[in-house]
């Protein structure tokens, strides 16, 4: 009777620890920030402005990033070391974690949720596996015309269940339709420019651009008229030979897309460029604190936050787009790495690697509504990015 | 002993079911879909395309309406009788209901999440509830300049903590400023026009337009101007004195915003009109098959979808917004009155009333990709929806 009582006493005990470890909520307001220096994430929740916990163990995430699962419990995590990790945010528990391959540079989910595709660098390619389980389904060597193998970068989803992405040696842009996931349809454009080192997507899906390295301007291809091909735009972002240092190459995924205009950093320079959304002209240069990194729009596109590249990493700025003027510098600590809006936007967190912690501000007033602690923080993703096309 | 064990054993199967009965899980990839003739709501699942399960006792859903919680966990359901109704999409049930208001039109979540607005025809005005408890927060009367009290229509959240509406009789848009939220900053615009009878906001949360009734085209508010005033755009968009039946008058929710163009119905007309997002000036019309109701973009804003109203309700017309021409009818079936597209655009799902069901298409195909059974289906909204500014 003892053994019997012992018994369901352990399995009632399992039962409520069970439902006490798996708290039944909604994951619409949860994100994650990227621990680099220790391999871990924070889960975070905007509600509460608190974290719910850490899962270690993800390996290097020194240039990490992540895409969600589209019903928003899960994140991908990319390392840098080749490592794709499926993260349970409501659990907190690592549900599976594959290294697939050397080196690699962040990924993507396809629009229907069920594809994960991940961009190496070595051996240059991309691997797209199963969602659910992370078996592999497809594998694209990245080999260019000229028959060299490239690092892929500039990874990005598009509409019409296709994956988009460029190489970096042999100059080239791919489009994968992964409608037969097992067989991807490529079309591949050469000759666009040299050494695209990244790539972004507009937040309609249209617009292709690849920041490229080796010359000025970016490579722009326009994925609802495949047949135009692609063409240079922006020439005035780059270097124009210059030697000014460039202390890092700007962030093309940050690049603040409000429908109707966007803006990006200046390779190297003191300034924004500020450029149509549907011709990729230029339209105006902002002067700003530094060499800007990320340029984020607040989601009403009404005013745009930019974070710089050291030494002037411990200032963000805020860029007004119909008086196109900075009205706001703020100083929030060292380090400066990363920034997320809240869907609605009435909250910006950002990351402050130098000073191991999260700052949360209000955008309308600038106010700093709250404070979190983090080992190194650098990438803040919300969920709301599974629901977003190109993130 | 025996009782000791039987207690346990209570306790067992109580943990149990407490895990079994709410399953854990992610809410990015739900929705609700009104079944207005039997006051209940299914809970959708987009991801496995199947109904997870129906709330029942919410009342008269003739016009209904729903906004999300921040979370993305619960649905605020307002309902034509004044009732306003918190469902919890995870255990599937109701958490909390109360009646009011008389006779109500919608409702509307601050960008915060914390409080939720409901506009009200009888008594006319808007009550402001807490969104985690139904209590009363605030009370708005809808009294117009001349002292007559009016009928709430067009209620909507716009960023900056704020709720925007529109006063049927005393032809007013109202701007509610909720940061103090006992005490609303209203900032009021008389002489805007006859009759406003719905409003709607652009999805950078820009522009609220209401469309008149008593005359022609929309009274226009630039709520990043609020010193600009009013101004009256789109007069095409009205009945010009014609004695044309007008079925339905259009929703004005729907109207398809893509960022740079906007599509909306042309009252009592066979056609669409395509105007300028930012100058809402009339940049074409295009011929479509019947008075449309609801337009709306494909979340990659390339083609617009669109209802109509009795006779030809049973037909659904795609609008390509670069070639400006219809590219696609549908015959889905009968009593076409509402649909929704999946955040990334690569579902989009229709209420047939008359048929009793939902169809699923592929929007890049057209081909139909599951079906659902449903009592009497209107309006279908998914999850995405908490993210959203002015939805």
């Amino acid at each position: 009777m003892r053994a019997r009582l012992s018994a369901l006493l352990l399995l009632t005990l399992g039962a409520l620890a069970g439902c006490a470890g798996h708290e039944l909520r909604g994951t619409g307001d949860l994100g994650v920030v990227i621990e680099r220096a220790s391999g871990s994430v924070q889960i975070l929740d905007t509600s509460q402005r608190a974290s719910l916990g850490k899962v270690a163990g993800l390996g290097d995430l020194s240039h990490a990033s992540i895409s969600y699962s589209r019903d928003a419990r899960y994140a991908y995590v990319f390392g840098r070391d080749g490592g794709l990790t499926k993260v349970d945010l409501l659990t907190r528990r690592i549900v599976r974690r594959v290294i697939q391959g050397g080196t690699s540079i962040g990924g993507a989910i396809s629009p229907d949720g069920k594809l994960v595709a991940v961009a190496n660098y070595e051996p240059g390619g991309v691997k797209v596996f199963d969602a659910n389980d992370l078996s592999l389904v497809a594998d694209i060597p990245a080999v260019g015309a000229d028959g060299t193998r490239s690092k892929v970068v500039g990874l990005v989803d598009a509409p019409g269940q296709r994956f988009v992405f460029s190489l970096f040696e042999a100059g080239e842009i791919w489009v994968a339709d992964m409608r037969e996931p097992r067989q991807p349809a490529l079309r591949k454009f050469s000759g666009i420019g040299r050494e695209p080192y990244d790539g972004m997507i507009t937040s309609d899906g249209r617009h292709y651009a690849a920041g490229l390295f080796g010359e000025d301007g970016v490579a722009l291809l326009d994925l609802w008229n495949l047949d135009a091909g692609v063409k240079r735009a922006l020439v005035a972002f780059g270097r124009h030979g210059e030697k000014l240092p460039v202390y890092k190459m700007p962030h093309l995924e940050g690049w603040a897309a409000t429908g109707s205009q966007i803006v990006l950093p200046a390779v190297g320079k003191h300034e924004v460029i500020i450029a149509d959304q549907h011709d990729w002209q230029e339209v105006a240069r902002v002067p700003v604190a530094g060499q800007a990194v990320f340029a984020v729009a607040r989601p009403d596109g009404r005013q745009v936050w930019i974070n710089f590249a050291y030494p002037d990493n411990g200032t963000v700025q805020v860029l007004d787009l119909p008086s196109r003027r900075i009205v706001q510098t703020l100083t929030p600590g060292k380090g400066v790495l990363h920034l997320e809006f809240s869907p609605r936007g009435e909250q910006v967190w950002l990351s402050l690697r130098d000073e191991n912690r999260i700052e949360i501000y209000d955008p309308d007033t600038f106010a700093r509504i709250g404070t979190l602690p983090a080992e190194s923080p650098s990438g803040i993703f919300f969920t709301v990015r599974a629901h977003r096309i190109g993130l």
